[in-house]
C-alpha cells in the first residue's frame, strides 16, 4: 500500500541486503543507523541513487513470472525522482522509449534504433498519505482498440475500454488498427493529462514472413519495446507508483498472445484461412500450424528490421543459466512456472520440466488493483 | 499411507457423500452405522459393489490434473477385488485392456478395437498393517529402452532402468524401439513375477503423416491405451493399491511428451531434418514446426486405425463444458493448472486464460514415493 508508513523492518532488511552484496559500499550500521533516524524524523528515508540502483535491480532479479532476469545487473536505471509536472514526467517518458530503444547508438545498424535495452525510470516515491503521480496506461505504447457502429472492433480489443475513456477526454485517433494511444499521466496539481508520443520515440516493425509474401500484405506491425507502465516498484519500504520498465520483446509475447488470443488481435483464423489450412476440424492442428508461422513471421520482422528481439527457446536457456547461476551464489530463484513457460510449444522448452522456488521476496514490482481498473477502463474509481 | 488403519472421518465423509448425490440410494444413516460398526469389529470396512463404482468416479471427478473429466459419469468400474494370485491378477489386468480397448464390439470399423472405454479395475483394498499386491510398472503398457554398448538407446530412454531390472529378473526382449514391457506383478504370496501381455491385449498404431510419405518409414507407432497402473486410488479411507485407471489419449501425451521430450524418443531433431527446417538458428522456430507435424501425424494415424484420440483444443473445450456443468450442480472443479494447459500450443487453448480452484480432494488417485521409485527403477527399497 502506497499509502502506508515506511515499513522501518523492511527498510533495515533491504539496506542490510544492498551492503551484503556490495561490499565495496561499506559496513551496513552507519547506513542503518541513518535510514532509522530520517524514519523516526521524517516518516520516511530517501534512497541513494546507488541504492536505488541496486534496488531496481533487485526487484527485476525478484520478478518471478519474469523469464528475461539472466541480465539482471545490466539494468539502466533512469533517476527521475524530482520530475513533479505533468511536462516533465512526460518528458522523461519519451526519454525512457528513446534510451531504451538504442536510438542514436553509433553503429550504422542502429542508427534509428533497435539495440533495445533494459531500462527502469525511477520517478518519485509515495509520500505516505499524499496523492502520488502516476499514468494510467498500461504499457507506454499500446494500440488503441475502437469499436465499430457493426460491433466489431478495429485495433487491439483489450484497450477498448480505455480507447473509448480517451476520447471521452478529447483525443480522437486516426483510426487505423495500429493508433498509438496517449499517455493519461495524472498528478496531484493537475488531475489527469494526455499527451501524444511523438513518432520518433515509438519504433515499430513491420510484419512480413520469411517464406509467404501474402503476409506483409495483412498490414500487421508492432511496436518495438514493451514497457510496463503501471507496476508499482517497491525497494526497503519504499513505494515508487511511477516505474516504468522495458526489457526486449520475447517474440510469443506479440506471435502468441498480442496477434493471437481470441480477445485481442484474434489472428489465427486468417492466417489459418490465408494458408489454406482446413479449418472444419481441430485435428488438423490448423490453429497450432497458424500459430507456428505468425510466431515466425514476428521473430523474422525484428531480426530484418534490426530490432531486438528473442525467441521463446533461447531465452528459456537463458533462463536455465540465470538459476544455475544464482543458485552458485547460494541464493534460490522466485519463479512462478505458469508464466515463465511460454504460452506455445511449453514442453518443447527445458523451463517446462521442472519446479521452482514459489516466493515473493522484496525488492520488486507490484500491480494494484487500482492501477488495474485504470489501465482497463481508462476511469478512475467505482466501475 | 495403505498401511494406516481407516480414517473413521473419511469413510462416514465419503458414505454421506454418496448418499447425498445418490439419492436413490437411501439414507446415509443407517450405512453409516453398519460402517462404524465394520470399522469397530475389524479395523476397516468394505465398500458395496454401488460405492466403490460411484467412489472411483469421484476420484476422476477429484484428479485436478486430468483434462479429461467432461465424462466422469460413464467411467466403467470392474471390481476384482477377490483376485487374490498373481495369475488371476494378470488375468484381471489383461482383460482391462481388452474391455478398455474397445475390442469384440459390434460395429465392424472396431472390430480389431479401438472404441477406447475410460475404465478402472479395481482390486483388492490393502488391509492395514499387512502386504499387499501391486504392479510395478507404471502403465500397463509401456516400451522397453535397451541402452547399447555406445551409450545411446534403443526404444523409450524413460524405461531405461526399469527394462535393465527386468532383465535382471530374466526378461528378454526382442531389441526393437517398440518392445512393450512384461507386467511385473508382485503379491505378498508369491514376491514378484513377470507376465508378458499377449499380443491381441496390446493394440497399436503405426505412425505415418497425412502429407509427407516418409514419415511412416520413421517405423513409429504407439499403444491405443494409456493405463496408468502405479497409483493409489482412496475411497471413504480404504486404499485400492492396485486400481489401473485409462481413458483415451490426448494427442499431445504422445507427440509433445512420449515422442518429443528431450528424455523420450527425443524426436524433434530428427523430424525437423527430413522436414529440412534451419536447425542452426532457434528463431526459424524449427523445434516448434517438427513438434505440430509430429501431433499432426499422431493425429492422422489414430484416426486411420479407428483409435479413438481426441486433439487438444476439443479436451480444452470439453473441460470448460465440464467447469461448467460442475458449477451449476453447485461444486467447483479443483484443477492443477500446470497439468490442465496442454504441453504445446498453450495460449492457443481456452484454458489457458484463467484460474482453477485448486484442492485435494477425496476420493483420489495418488502417487505413493515408493510406487514412484518401483516404475522407475524396477527395484524394491533403495533411497
Ligand atoms: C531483458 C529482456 C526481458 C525479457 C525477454 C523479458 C521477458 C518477460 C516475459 C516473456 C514476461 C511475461 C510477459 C507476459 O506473459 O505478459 C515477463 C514478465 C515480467 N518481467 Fe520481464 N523481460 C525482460 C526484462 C525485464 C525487465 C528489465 C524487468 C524489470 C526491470 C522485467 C520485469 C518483469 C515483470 C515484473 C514481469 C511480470 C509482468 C506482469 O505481471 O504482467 N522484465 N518478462
Ligand atoms: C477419457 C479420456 C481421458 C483423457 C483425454 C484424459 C486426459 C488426461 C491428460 C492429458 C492428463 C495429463 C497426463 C500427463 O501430462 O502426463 C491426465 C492426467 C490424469 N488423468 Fe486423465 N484423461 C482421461 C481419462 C481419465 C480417467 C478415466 C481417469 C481415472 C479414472 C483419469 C485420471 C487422471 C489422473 C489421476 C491424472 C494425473 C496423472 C498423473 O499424476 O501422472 N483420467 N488425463
Amino acid at each position: 500500500d502506497p499509502a502506508a508508513p515506511v515499513d522501518v523492518a523492511e527498510a533495515e532488511e533491504f539496506v542490510r541486503q544492498y551492503h551484503a552484496e556490495n561490499p565495496r559500499a561499506g559496513y551496513a550500521d552507519e547506513r542503518l543507523a541513518a535510514v532509522r533516524a530520517e524514519i523516526d524524523a521524517t516518516g520516511t528515508y530517501a534512497h541513494t541513487p546507488e541504492e536505488l540502483t541496486y534496488g531496481a535491480k533487485l526487484a527485476w532479479r525478484n520478478a518471478s513470472r519474469c523469464i528475461g532476469r539472466l541480465y539482471w545487473r545490466n539494468l539502466l536505471v533512469l533517476d527521475r525522482r524530482s520530475d513533479r509536472t505533468p511536462q516533465e514526467i512526460y518528458f522523461g517518458l519519451v526519454q525512457h522509449l528513446e534510451v531504451a530503444g538504442g536510438a542514436g547508438s553509433r553503429s550504422g545498424r542502429h542508427a534509428r534504433g533497435g539495440n533495445i535495452r533494459p531500462v527502469v525510470s525511477v520517478f518519485a516515491p509515495a509520500v505516505p498519505g499524499r496523492p502520488y503521480a502516476r499514468v494510467w496506461n498500461e504499457q507506454l505504447i499500446r494500440y488503441a482498440g475502437y469499436r465499430e457502429p457493426d460491433g466489431s472492433i478495429v485495433g487491439d480489443p483489450g484497450q477498448e475500454q480505455f480507447t473509448a475513456s480517451m476520447e471521452l477526454y478529447g483525443w480522437k485517433g486516426e483510426g487505423t488498427p495500429f493508433d498509438v494511444l496517449p499517455l493519461a499521466i495524472e498528478t496531484p496539481e493537475h488531475g489527469v493529462a494526455l499527451y501524444e508520443l511523438p513518432e520518433e520515440a515509438v519504433l515499430e516493425v513491420p510484419i512480413s514472413h520469411p517464406e509467404y509474401p501474402w503476409f506483409a500484405e495483412l498490414g500487421l506491425r508492432w511496436h518495438a519495446i514493451p514497457a510496463i507502465a503501471n507496476q508499482r516498484l517497491t525497494i526497503g519500504g519504499i513505494h515508487y507508483p511511477l516505474a516504468p520498465f522495458n526489457g526486449w520483446y520475447m517474440g510469443t509475447e506479440i506471435g502468441a498472445r498480442n496477434f493471437a488470443d481470441p480477445d485481442r488481435y484474434n489472428l489465427l483464423p486468417t492466417v489459418a484461412q490465408l494458408l489454406h489450412l482446413d479449418t472444419s476440424t481441430e485435428t488438423s492442428l490448423w490453429r497450432d500450424r497458424a500459430l507456428v508461422e505468425l510466431n515466425r513471421a514476428v521473430l523474422h520482422s525484428f531480426e530484418r528490421a534490426g530490432v531486438r528481439i528473442s525467441d521463446h527457446h533461447t531465452e528459456a536457456a537463458r533462463f536455465l543459466e540465470h538459476v544455475r547461476r544464482e543458485e552458485n551464489a547460494g541464493r534460490k530463484v522466485p519463479a512462478d512456472w505458469t508464466w515463465i513457460v511460454p504460452p506455445m510449444s511449453g514442453a518443447a522448452t527445458p523451463v517446462f520440466h521442472r519446479y521452482y522456488h514459489e516466493a515473493d521476496q522484496r525488492p520488486n514490482f507490484y500491480l494494484d488493483p487500482e492501477a488495474q481498473q485504470l489501465a482497463r477502463t481508462g476511469q478512475p474509481g467505482g466501475w
